[in-house]
């Protein structure tokens, strides 16, 4: 079972970034805990850190492709006005989920790609991605069966 | 570690209600999934079906004051015009998780009481509400620390 | 063939409430016109007044449960802000007309529930009620052939 | 008593026109239907097909001149934007009574007209004609008492 | 020097029309004392009625093609949806003057097509029409010098 | 003399809820205030707690019913979408007051139901409730004159 | 027959402000054109230039106190903001019209205080000023049979 | 194969209204190039110009009653308000196209109608309507294949 | 303890300025009024009537930087567009308290200037002044403690 | 004559997204497609697809200086929020045509780049493609005459 | 070279005024910064604060009669609903720089008046005036040359 | 001290694009005038001209990594929709201020960026460049005492 994690726009900053909402756990160390987490579930993850919204389409539709699993995704700064990514998430065959460590209907922003998103996950720090990762799993052994 | 579980207006139809949208797993096959992992993961919870948004209400007040330590919440029928609950989410010490069985967002909803919780999970069915479970026993346990 | 009608919030104070836009026969008044035209149709209705939105939709499916037939109501009160009487009225099996004794759109309202509805009758007065029994007993009896 | 019933624009393709919404009856069909039921309850209607407004203006006044009791009306195609229509209707003496087959609401319309007119009946197909010619001949009567 | 008046839908019915706005000056009345001021003025006027917006652009056209001098019309029923007049003005070589009887700013509404005239007069019963005839009259023989 | 004092949504919380905003007093030892001025000034209080609105409309018509002389009232929770709040208040013969506790417009907000009451007072903590009192009591002294 | 004009903000500088717009004509000018019409009709008119919103409200308060017959204002740079202009026209006994040299409507622009004047008179120029005042008095002689 | 334009209003005037916008190229010249290109391709086409848009809307019955092929429609003054032919498209069995001789979008304009046509072609003057045609041989030539 | 009491653009008719909503007392009697119950109270007030905002602007900064102790304000027809006012309120250590005669929710207005107050008192014709008085001198009081 | 056609975000998984809207035919077809086209009309046409905004800027930009004669393109993914790329087509020489594969207007889209376009074709699948080119050659040669 | 200063509303009250956003520069000591740089720069400045919009107008006026080379302002306080101060920006001759101490855009407001001046400066504290000097001086030699 | 300077999407066409908005000064001389400016303030910039607005990101990340002092950028193209540029300068140590050559307020625009930068000048052509710089070193120099 192969997922792609993609990281939007700003988080290569993520430890340094307005730590009062994203907390001081750097790119870098978040990382290793989705791997860990990852290996303890018995999947593969390959993660992507982009600031350019086109990369990520690209990068969905090349892992698309590749008959990748299912995709995980934090639009950070792609949340307001990201009509490509989410136009890209309705073309592709694998299940994506929305993830966001803050929670963002607190903050007054609604998401445009989560519509076309299996679900979201919102306002659980780094544990947003390790929940994303689980419901993930979850779905596509169900789906298995 | 005792949490209180309000399921809004509505949620006592679960399994006949819109079954293409909701699944046709019943109210009570639902209660069972969630107490079951409660007790793996060492939690009891309280489960708490109503159609009155202001019994809602006055159920979080009498477990805050009965000091449980978290509220998840599905709001379901509350989810366009809850403005008491917000408040009243406002007003309590104990942290809520606002839970979803379908992705809100792809309905074009948005949730007015979703600024008051700590986060949302929203869109894996059934799991939505075992996800939160974690989600908020993950969260206690890291500030009991 | 059973019916139910829900009577919402303000009209158990019909014949007092705004004489000027609603007239002055009363609750009790208005239940024996609809009742003496149930039977003269051959059906049996039941009449159930709240001004708590939650009780109406815990009282619809309760009728729904019990394989009422068919559902009519005046939403009253409920109008603006009844999304979960709307989300309900999504949520059963029996077909729903909806009343209203003023012409709304003169008054400048929208009604939330209508668009879960068969259809609307507004603007006679207390006829609203008969025209909309005689339109279910109509339309079940189209259906039952 | 004499009434005017005006079939406004795309009226005149009913049964070949998104039988979908509309179902098959034609229009000769249901005219045949309101006749009979016209007979039943012993007044005449005249009936009146047109694309364009201003000649169901002119209509209107023809027949509120020569002293006709009441209107019903299907505004149909004139119903988003049909100000004229409603500027007439509050300019007559008779009064009007507003008809659509469908639910308006449920697809999301308003009508500009139905502010103008004494009441509406709304998603009863065919039906809505035959309640609303039941409902000015008791309004009629009523008011001839 | 040549006018033309387009009376605009429901103005046919003035008199009988909603008298507390428009007075019980009938159309036929209104008509006579538009004629009279026109001859003290010099000018003669052709006073076109119709319901049918269409109708009053092809009057209009024909005018401008007959090289009538000016334009005087009360949109009426067209005020809030006339487009396609407005298109009209926009294409015709003669000025046009927007008049109402009423102040249509006292009733809430605005004018679509008087961004396309010359100006408006409007609030002052049928003087609105002595003034604007003085008003076109005073524009043509200034722009004569 | 008779009042009905009506506390909305969220107020049994009072003191504990939001102190910042709200302040300290519990509602206990608001009741006792309240009473206190009640009695100076020679009138009788009967004041009500609850969370859900239908409550509140169903106290507030058996009031009415029993000549309460008027109704002074916090809606709390149910500012946002206490519609039938709203019709309620216009609907029955004794006057209203609405009462808050805070400066509803220094936070953004509207209230639904301040359209139908006879005056609002607001932002000045627990003197709200005494000086509403004093105003009841001086508008009926001068209505009985 | 005594009247007042009120030429608002940014009259004064008539002739040399946007003259594409406003002409050449200068205030001075304007006056003595508006002077000589009303020495033709009988009447005596003061006029009045600010820049001031409140001079405006009191210079109206002072002439309906010392019961002038009318009023006849230009809005100009209080068009878009002039509520207390508005309140004040509402307050006073005697008649007010609204004049504007261009077609405002033309240029995007609704007037706040046109819906508490008699009529306005919007796109001729200085001879807008001219039918005003023929406007007024006709008015007022008619009312004064 | 037999197709219908349609000329919407204000599209009579073609040559004298605003040329800047529309060129100077006459209705008939148009026509004449319309037909031309028309017999090159094997098809007729019958052409229909009108002010008014329920002769647009019987036109077009008539013409799919008759069985014809296609419709090319420019609904020019008819972009704004046209209701009622957009639902006629919707209840036709031939196929839409819309045409426009300007860029709407670049003069800030949505169609109404477009919603319910196949296709649209805009901004290219008079060949827009020769794009068209040929857009709508292909479909019909590819469709009968 | 010195008050300053600013009335805005308009309050100087009262008595005289739509009596129905504003009552027939004179602006000269409420200041008797007003200053007979600060006697009472054992305060003094200063009175000052404007309808130039920027003199109620220039007033309010005169009594801050003479350090009286409370503002009290009518923003009467201030209203809608005062927000030099507003920002002044906010730039000064007095408190204010906002008044309005007429209950404003009712009439459909919202308040520029509320927002910057410490409270508002609506609804209660000259009794809104009293009460304004008492609220303001209990909340000096209660802070000078 | 050298033409540059842009593939805007998502069209590189042309046949694989959403066939149900955009049809079968790959990328690498509909590439064959265009360029035989242009062979057939002499022309040369350039295509670049990306999912990158900014890259379809540069390259337009380039195009420009190499002095291609024109530009086509299908903004795609861009349609929503590619304000950059439309101050690029309002920045460049060459006319530039906007080409959509569906019926926008039907999906409930407005395009953003539209307005600095020349034209747009939309609806007609891969036509729109060859459509476009016909426009554009046409109009370029028209131009060079 | 003279220059005019505008200061707008509650400018005045400088350094007290909301100092953690506006600092403790007081009026007095900015003009004195103001003075000196305008020295350095070999210009004359003129300072005059007001409260009133119609002040600064007639201010402005009767500098661009004196044939003043350039304005600075600040609208402060007139921000919101200065159009009387807009117009009057678009009728003189000489040009106009917007002056804010803070970042309007930060604090979620537009300006009314920006539109009619040559640029803007926003942001820097006392700075901003000093270098909408240099923008001043820097355009009116570029200009003069 | 050392500055980075951001071009965004379209300057690199500096005065090939609508030279009457932008001037005729191309960017390669903009860069040179800018960095003489530089070196008389004594401090070195670096300028990074994109179409992309996720390589802008990237670079000022960069630079925020690198200790660079401040920020000086042009949105250009995106200003409508930079949303990931804006949480950019949310997330960085350096300050940022926002340069546009153009009045962006008189083209009806506003800046999604500016909100976090620390200020904005607008309006000055090429100058806007040169006192962006002074103010920003203006800024770190009075920061640095």
């Amino acid at each position: 079972m192969k997922l792609l994690l993609i990281q939007g726009a700003n988080m290569e900053y993520l430890g340094r970034r307005q730590p009062e909402l994203y907390g001081t756990t750097t790119a870098k160390e978040l990382d290793a805990l989705i791997r860990r987490r990852a290996r303890e579930l018995g999947v593969s993850v390959e993660i992507f850190y982009t600031n350019i919204e086109g990369e990520a389409v690209s990068a969905i539709y090349k892992a698309d492709r590749a008959r990748f699993d299912g995709l995980l995704f934090n639009p950070a700064g792609f949340l307001h006005a990201g009509y490509a990514l989410r136009d890209c998430l309705r073309s592709i065959a694998m299940p994506a989920i929305e993830i966001h460590m803050t929670n963002i209907e607190k903050r007054g922003f609604g998401s445009i790609t989560a519509a076309a998103a299996v679900g979201m996950i919102a306002g659980f720090g780094t544990d947003s991605y390790l929940l994303a990762l689980e419901a993930m799993v979850a779905r596509l052994r169900s789906a298995a069966v």
